[in-house]
């Protein structure tokens, strides 16, 4: 186990009701507030009426900034950045998925920066200070409702970078899960393939000696297992709502990767597809995570894809390793295909135009070489665009 | 799964070498340091004379408490307060074991109390506020490094109760399994089923949706089962000791609660005998548990036992349900025996006499009735208590 320093300071209020805190929990973080969410679909579930109705009653003046993008973009961080300084905003609410609460995290950044906040996003600058943040969740996915990070793209030159400072921890978070009943079952699948993602990132490392963090992991992956298609068939299960909800905050929020040195890679490789073709994040994760698995297995990680199979697919430990490996990925494979997802890059409009110069855009990124449990070079991400086609 | 709050707030700093960060979080709370430990083994193992060498570098005065006991009594915390009081002191620097640590949580609860801090612990008075805590953690077991919780025994009423305010969580806690290295390996053992019985109490509980926590829970129990005795036979195997180390820190900090409703049934039980007996608290949980298990097991929770016996004892899932939790009870008992740990009351002295003294005092805590997996009366307790000699 390497050494780490563990520190998730958000709160968290978990369940049915808990917006009770709302009006509390803002006061004590700020008195003005910018209120931003994406389209309508919390209009459509009556959570914004309830949020208005709770400024109002605690004379907390607020802001709006709507309409942020399912891939945020730089233009809503500028804009939210603009009425923050015209309106003395001293605390952002975020009232939505990972999305929205992304572009929310570097608009609080972006307020303590002079210049183009996408020089922060591309690390030509330094996140100095951020804004407080509070978030109510309504979509079980990204995890940043418990994270430090933020993913926020830019259209123009089709790039989708992170950013992460431990001032982007949201002070608090209230995660109801009733408030994903009406998720679409896409966008639950995507959901589900999106926290599968994050907890393999973590878990496909080749630190051997974190072994309770391993373990935690795969305790993750089969609640995502046991209730992604739950939670598709039958959209008010709030037994499946709330296990996928707190397994998205638990799957990035550090508690797994802490001890372990894992570089992700499949994230950084889906960030092109959105940043090219502005796809659907956890569907583009799903469709490269098992091509990256027959890729990258080998023999000296062929242990940690047996432990996979084993412990998370239930597969028969007395096979023969190599035979576990590869059920594993079939296993994962199909699992993702049961959610609905589709499968190939053709499906979602991605041909094989793009796929060099995505690869090429990627390595430039990542200075020549990506991830580190098995590096991959500028042929490695190639292939497995092209396997994934 | 039920609702609940997350709040972890307290910093771990994890890793060999970790100590290096003590001065500078020491600074951040506060500046004179009332410094607690207990027998001469910090002595014994350098870690005095390099606390010691970074309060003076940092120019931070500080002044003694030592010879905390193994079960911390009130005495030493009443001793605890009149230092700081005489002194100014605005930190205490608990380094040790849960003993040192939960005396110094509540020395820090009690300098802001006028009466006797007994009150405080029997709940005749309450606490309003707690002097910041920072800890150096020697031993695996109590999880008091994370939590916001402490036991104190009164051996002249033979009453030992617990504790907690959420001032109570250290501001930081430095986990260098090193500093583990030289604990005994009948402590080693004692921490380890203080560790096992902190995730029981837990996991064994009538909320059947908190599927994610008792995946998590298996996780820390699997993490115990493997690193147990290989902690024993190699004292200095980091990997065993920064798994358990961890692994004492997550059983208690909230994350395998959260989302149940479990009211603890072997701690309470175990507190009669180390308040009239003053015996190992670990030895006495790991005495106590599989006798409590085959007592509590029916078939209204016969599926739990069946959980826990396929998912953490590996036992065949074809077997007669009432056989998989039998043989889990087994597995539990034989687990505590091969770490060396006496598994009968007798063998740490406690006979008969006592047995109904025992079972009263604690109904009368209690008021009628300990824990709610399956509620114990007097007759219950009385039960477990006699098949435990």
């Amino acid at each position: 186990m390497l050494n780490f320093n563990y520190n998730i300071p958000t709160r968290v209020f978990f369940g049915e009701g808990k917006i009770e805190v709302l009006g509390k929990q803002i006061k004590k973080y700020g008195s003005r507030v910018l209120l931003t969410y994406g389209g309508g679909s919390i209009k459509k579930i009556g959570l914004y009426d309830k949020v208005i109705s709770i400024l109002k009653e605690n004379n907390i003046p607020y802001f709006e900034l709507s309409g942020i993008e399912p891939n945020p973009r730089v233009e809503s961080v500028i804009e939210g950045v603009k009425i923050c300084r015209e309106n003395n905003i001293d605390f952002i609410l975020a009232v939505g998925g990972g999305s929205t609460i992304d572009c929310s995290k570097v608009i609080g950044a972006a307020y303590y920066y002079d210049g183009n906040p996408w020089d922060l996003v591309i690390g030509k600058s330094k996140v100095e200070n951020v804004l407080p943040i509070g978030t109510i969740l309504t979509l079980s996915a990204t995890g940043s409702e418990m994270d430090a990070g933020a993913v926020i793209t830019n259209l123009e030159t089709n790039q989708k970078y992170g950013i992460g400072h431990s001032g982007m921890f949201p002070k608090f978070s209230i995660l109801d899960p009733t408030y994903t009943y009406t998720v679409s079952k896409y966008q639950t699948a995507s959901g589900v393939a999106d926290i599968i993602s994050h907890t393999l990132e973590e878990y496909f490392s080749n630190v051997k000696g974190a072994y309770l963090q391993d373990r935690l992991a795969e305790g993750i992956l089969k609640t995502c297992i046991k209730y992604g298609r739950i939670a598709i068939d039958e959209p008010t299960n709030y037994e499946a709502r709330a296990n996928l909800m707190w397994a998205s905050s638990l799957a990035i929020n550090g508690l797994i990767g802490y001890g372990k040195d894992s570089a992700w890679t499949v994230h950084p490789l889906e960030h092109e597809l959105s940043a090219y073709y502005d796809i659907t994040h956890g569907v583009g994760l799903a469709i490269l995570t098992p091509h990256w698995m027959e890729h990258v297995l080998d023999q000296d990680n062929l242990w940690k894809f047996v432990e996979y199979g084993v412990n998370v697919w239930d597969i028969d430990r007395n096979l023969d390793d190599m035979e576990i490996a590869k059920k594993s990925i079939e296993k994962t494979s199909e699992f993702f295909k049961s959610l609905g997802i589709p499968m190939t890059l053709k499906e979602v409009g991605i041909g094989e135009e793009k796929l060099e110069i995505m690869a090429k855009a990627l390595m430039e990124y990542a200075e020549g070489s990506v991830g580190n449990f098995k590096p991959l070079a500028y042929e490695d991400v190639l292939s497995i665009y092209k396997k994934s086609l």
